[in-house]
């Protein structure tokens, strides 16, 4: 008898069908003399319905209260899916948040787990209950209701299945897994088998969707392994564990992209210490992330700074920027939209040479022009022009032998 | 400077213009100089629309997953209501069932409410905060939420008003207030401006849909006064209080009438003792509830029995009726859709002789014959004819001196 945890996201609970899909795919998990325990998403749409409804009332809800709204969603998915399993005969018990005793700190809108309090959940498995949590919803220490920021049931079903000590932590989705590179793009891809929490946390962070940042760094804190797999068929997806021997063979894991980012370039400016910071600070009060930075200083005393923040917040820095420049008399600001960011992402780097070189080289095999250049442990990042993202995302898939046979 | 409690029905916060009506008038009240707590109903409909889902996963859905499903109609108003009031400038914070400590038993979709632990209530209003409670919702002592059944949320707020010692508790709702008799088809009944809880309780059992009857038990037990008053205009309502010797003299408080009893009479029963029980066992057995009973003896040792039973389970208790009446040789068994009791309600009846004289007169001057009679110490109801029930109250209401001058 194992302890499974289940994730469903909110297309695989959309509708009134697919709750009583993803029902009989539970009773089969039990059936298989499994102790289970469910975390669900509210029905796909329901989230956003709940903001339009709160922006009818005023245009800055109030966050406590945001978090209340919508905390509905998920209590709704999680009571009718406990109806279903019981109206097949189950035993199925659902529990909000803070029936789960799923504590976290007290930032509305993106609140943080802190500790699971596994009381009732064990109790309800001990008397052969399904148990149906709330996914997204806490509750912090005043006892007041708190949700996870977007994608959050991710991190509840890793935090639940650490605070339990769940053999596994399935989580469903629309896909069928983690790819070697998005196969929308690249009709080569493969799904991995397995990948490690590095890197998952990186390719995460680089716009592969599938899971939450954060679920990663919970089930990499706790090891907590992850499956990746699809709600709408069978297939085994991909196992998120801890790193082993094995995967440092593999140098390259994946290739990623992103074209949420854009670029913003002061040219001209006047080379002091402190002016990295005096041109990046008014951007990040404005609650801008800035993710690449690169400087490089010309023999005049002037330096081009150059940094990239996400598209939706490029006007806001651009207009930040021109101001900023204008004060401290740099040359022009330039921004281009234009851009993409690939990457390749490997545990294996930390013990293979050449791999930047050989990027590079493929590259310039393409003609592709590389604008900004940023690295970790076990990633390289290159900002090219946007037009030639599916191209690098191929060329660099095939130099690093990730296509299939 | 007082302490408040203000209800509103689920018409008036039916849609986002109402909630911002709503909102405006608790800040009114908290503008001049009180302290308020507001217990809200789901949006008129909502709770409804919830059924019809659950019914989309199974014909009968859990129980206590059905209250978990409902409550989300709350916890949307209150969200919403408190954004509303906190965009305005005000403190407000909204409360669940769970978080303003409403202890119920565990009597899933229809709780009763057994302690009120007003913590966090007194906690907010002493930092000046309007508080917002979701109506129609507690928590049993196992955490679950639980339901109140129709109605509930009435009963929510003079538990909340018992349990904080408020000076008033205000219930919102569409209509003005209770009158001496039903307004539409009685021109000249008139807006009482107070009434004790003994004949509100009366009324309210009697068919006046103003109150749920137990949050006007609740009310008499804890002595708390409420103020039943539309949220429509600024109008005073009624007040329903602890009965006082001004209360005595007027006889007669109001007459209200109900087209929903229909009544079954078993002929030549043979008159053995417990024979009434054998008739009415299986009707209580099958969950129908008996209003109206009398029995009258013939000469030949055979009875006649005959009760009333709400119109919903008619055609239920005329079956079980036909089939018992076979069990025990009775005679046959008379059904009738199309009565209605008529009753005069009134504190004053203890002290005054010849009510029930003065009402038998009354009806039978208009040639209204009575079927069936029934008193309580406060009350004198008549089973009579259906078509007569108009003509029968405006003529009660005129001869008992209720008319509007």
């Amino acid at each position: 008898m194992a302890l499974i945890v289940q994730k469903y996201g909110g297309t695989s609970v959309g509708d009134i069908d697919r709750i009583k899909n993803v029902a009989r795919r539970i009773a089969r998990t039990y059936d298989a003399d499994n102790q289970v325990v469910v975390i669900l998403s509210a029905m796909s749409g329901v989230t956003d319905q709940l903001i339009r409804t709160a922006e009818q009332i005023t245009e800055f809800p109030d966050k406590r209260e945001m978090d209340v709204l919508l905390a509905t969603g998920e209590q709704t998915t999680v009571a009718l899916m406990a109806m279903a399993l019981t109206s097949m005969g189950y035993k199925a018990k659902s529990l909000l948040g803070f029936q789960a005793e799923i504590l976290t700190d007290s930032h509305s809108c993106s609140a943080r787990i802190l500790d699971i309090g596994a009381g009732r959940i064990k109790e309800l498995l001990t008397d052969n209950h399904i148990v149906i949590i709330a996914g997204f919803q806490g509750c912090d220490a005043k006892g007041d209701i708190t949700t996870l920021g977007r994608g959050g049931s991710d991190t509840s079903a890793v935090a639940v299945a650490a605070g339990i000590n769940a053999a596994a932590c399935e989580i469903y989705t629309d896909v069928d897994g983690v790819y070697t590179a998005d196969p929308n793009i690249c009709k080569k891809a493969r799904k991995l088998d397995r990948i490690c929490y590095d890197e998952m946390l990186e390719m995460a962070s680089l716009g592969a969707k599938v899971l939450q940042i954060r679920s990663v760094e919970f089930a990499m804190k706790f090891n907590v392994p992850v499956h990746v797999r699809s709600s709408f068929n069978e297939e085994t997806g991909t196992m998120v564990v801890k790193e082993d021997a094995n995967m440092e063979k593999v140098v390259v894991a994946g290739v990623t992209h992103n074209k949420n980012e854009a670029r913003i370039t002061f040219k001209k400016v006047p080379d002091r210490p402190g002016i990295a910071s005096r041109i990046l600070a008014p951007i990040s009060e404005a609650g801008i992330i800035v993710d690449i930075i690169i400087q490089n200083t010309h023999d005049d005393n002037l330096a081009d700074l150059t940094f990239t923040v996400g598209k939706t917040d490029y006007k806001t820095a651009l207009a930040i920027s021109r101001k900023t420049a204008a004060e401290i008399n740099a040359g022009e600001v330039l921004g281009d939209e234009n851009i993409a960011k690939i990457s390749v992402v490997g545990v294996g780097m930390r013990s293979h040479y050449g791999v930047a070189a050989k990027m590079f080289a493929t590259l310039a095999a393409e003609n592709i022009n590389i604008l900004m250049i940023s690295t970790s442990e076990i990633r390289i990042s290159c900002i090219i022009e946007e037009k030639y993202t599916e191209l690098a995302v191929r060329a660099l898939h095939t130099a690093f032998g990730l296509d299939q046979e």
